[in-house]
């Protein structure tokens, strides 16, 4: 059993770390740190000089205000932490590099497992097929979302350019042209509509098979999900910075 | 029981037109015409001044070379027509209006009865939900396609357009802007891999809700079941022009 | 302008048809009903009688033990009804069918308009298709529950069933018997699996063609969505019981 | 280059090849074997005994009345060989078996690449995701198969079950049962329609959460590539029994 020091443990995202430790039989959380402590399953303290459970791991969903002493905390008292709090300063994100000399932190740029691992079972894909096989991404959000395409079609993109043998180059649009796809083409479709929270679709299309990986989120809550796992992830690893992407890798 | 002279008989065409009519209960191929005749179970004819099976509708795959005399033919034994050869020259197309005034001669630009379906029901979704849904199109073809987006992509945006209340914009492109999606847009994907013969989604994306109609096709052998289907249609009609899209009304 | 009066207007749905009404141009909720009243933009009465503001329409996600009041407020009044609320009674039911010969009011056994389209659709489909194509339905839903398959997916089956001119048979399991699908079967496959909410898919297999279509929602707030777009197409109808299939139907 | 026997060059798979072999710049074929030998750009000969070219790799899909004198030829010359001819007795898998101890031999119940990637990516899959996710299987097929599910669904499942920590249970239906999902369960679903060539889904359902590993194929010449891949795959390989599984996980 793995107890748990969760930093932001009445905010939405430490709520639904809350429902993800409940229905799982290797995490407990032994503590939460919070301004808000009412309705808790486990003490809950507004300062983390008050905390007296043994913890083995922290979350930390809280806010980037705070994440400075959390680290603190966690360097002090040699505690494993799963850093998801999103929005640091690059300051922040220099002294979880630091401070990784010293104790394991798990820090990711998307703490969705599906995602990470889609992104790993697209390369291993794209090793096996990239001689005979066009690849496409197909990506779905909702309809107020600025920026297109998403942030992790572009990561998977990059991660497909990084495997294959040859020089990939995006294509976001084939209106205008009127000439035959080039193989090193990889197509990226950004469609919005609606309030879709998060779909990415991998196509490898070749003579008559097409294979397509596909991940769909309908809530960040999947975030919570991940942040569990890192904490089982991290038990017994020495320091060092780690990402969901070696947690897939371990496998 | 309904008789067909079957023109282009022993083409590619005319021989997935032989596999459907074998599989119908309403439909006899009574005679083909072809230069090559061999092994077919009806007779055919290199001549159609030789014919002399009664006939109550004939089914054109031929070439456009053929298509002048097919349509006199018509005209002169007051036969319906199915024509299907494609590449036919302005003047014949002229003709097959002008011959529909005296006969009922079926012509459709996409002999395909799932696309044509699928653009009516795309239709009457689009004017139920044009209020609360976002509405996108994907179409996926093989890497020697030329054009893009497809002709029957942008047909069914079209007919989209022609049903919602609202001006509608194609939106091509999306990656070189930040802005949230405008209701007004359709965007029209132009997926390219491998040699799919063509697959087309129509999304309509609301609040916690997506609704997608999609038609695949795998061989070009779809426009086959579509001519057959059209010989029935066109059983009893009057004199007239008829299309895919007024059979798939007719129900 | 449409005004509404919101039964159970500070409970989850009700809430949900608040965010639905605050970005509907033709919807204006005027009052609420609740025993909690506080955070609504709009008077909150705890007692049917004291409500004084001019009411078009009503629409009820409140509880069973309140529907009996809210129809009699509503016969009383002249008011039309849309009645979302679940659970109720024979009883109440046969009460909604008598009151309806004098005001009218909107009661569906599935408020998701999306759903109600997939079923107009699929009837559409089902006609023009039927000789050609073989229908499978798969739906997905989670994994707590417990009738398999879903209600949705046997309300779509009994549609195709009433559509086709063949006696249709439901078929749930291939894996016992060695033997060619029968024309007349509807394969019905119920995925369960991980907190998915519900989707439906009806598949037209025809040859070398495949018409899918397909409805995913990711909340209960897609009834919101639907009881709003009830509530306008109640606008001018005279007495009588209207359900969501009559509201697709319109178009 | 790689200098190829095709046995069966003039056959419907040998044909096939032939397409493959001109589009790859790693394939040469040097000489055909086949009774029919017209219309080839490389010697065709009746006779094995025949052949003068230098072959590097002997590629079959000829006949199982041929394969024995093929793996004479292929030992008595040391040259490997990818037999894909399928319906070979139990002798003669015991003679490739035999054989391959002093050739390498590459023999695989499934040939295409595809299928065996995705067996590969779906045990990765299951590993990183069996403790939070759910897995079921759909494979969709043409009317006229007589087994459900098929060969390559059930060989998915039992890749999964040999990977997964609980023990995997098949459930081929739900309506007869109300209850809700064991998490030991992985459901089966055979969709019979149309002639649809062969699809097969895994579906990992978790929290808020959906993975999808798909693979489409669209005629049996997936296999053509698929032997081809292995040619190039047995270069410098020392003797011993190959399979696509081998290939894929060499990646």
């Amino acid at each position: 059993m793995i107890n748990i020091l969760l930093c932001g443990s009445n905010g939405k995202m430490g709520n639904a770390v809350r429902r993800v430790a409940q229905n799982d039989d290797f995490i407990n959380i032994a503590a939460g740190y919070d301004i808000n402590n009412s309705g808790c399953e486990f003490p809950v303290y507004d300062n983390l000089s008050k905390i007296t459970e043994k913890i083995d791991c922290i979350i930390d969903f809280s806010h980037p205000s705070l994440t400075d002493s959390i680290l603190d905390f966690a360097k002090a008292n040699k505690i494993p932490a799963v850093i998801c709090t999103t929005g640091l300063s690059k300051d922040q994100i220099s002294k979880i590099d630091f401070y990784s000399k010293e104790i394991p932190i798990f820090f990711s740029a998307n703490m969705s497992i599906g995602v990470n691992l889609i992104i790993d079972l697209v390369q291993k894909a794209a090793k096996v097929l990239e001689s005979n096989f066009d690849i496409e991404i197909i990506e779905k959000h909702h309809n107020q979302k600025l920026d297109a395409p998403s942030g992790t079609a572009l990561a998977i993109a990059d991660a497909i350019a990084d495997t294959v043998s040859y020089n990939a180059k995006y294509t976001f649009d084939r209106h205008a042209v009127r000439q035959k796809r080039d193989k090193a083409e990889i197509g990226i479709h950004a469609v919005r509509g609606g309030n879709i929270v998060g779909e990415h679709s991998v196509i490898f299309a070749g003579c008559d098979e097409v294979i397509e990986l596909k991940h769909s989120a309908t809530s960040k809550e999947v975030f919570a999900v991940g942040a569990v796992r890192a904490a089982i992830f991290m038990k017994d690893k020495p320091a060092g910075l780690y990402s969901m992407s070696d947690l897939v890798k371990e496998f």
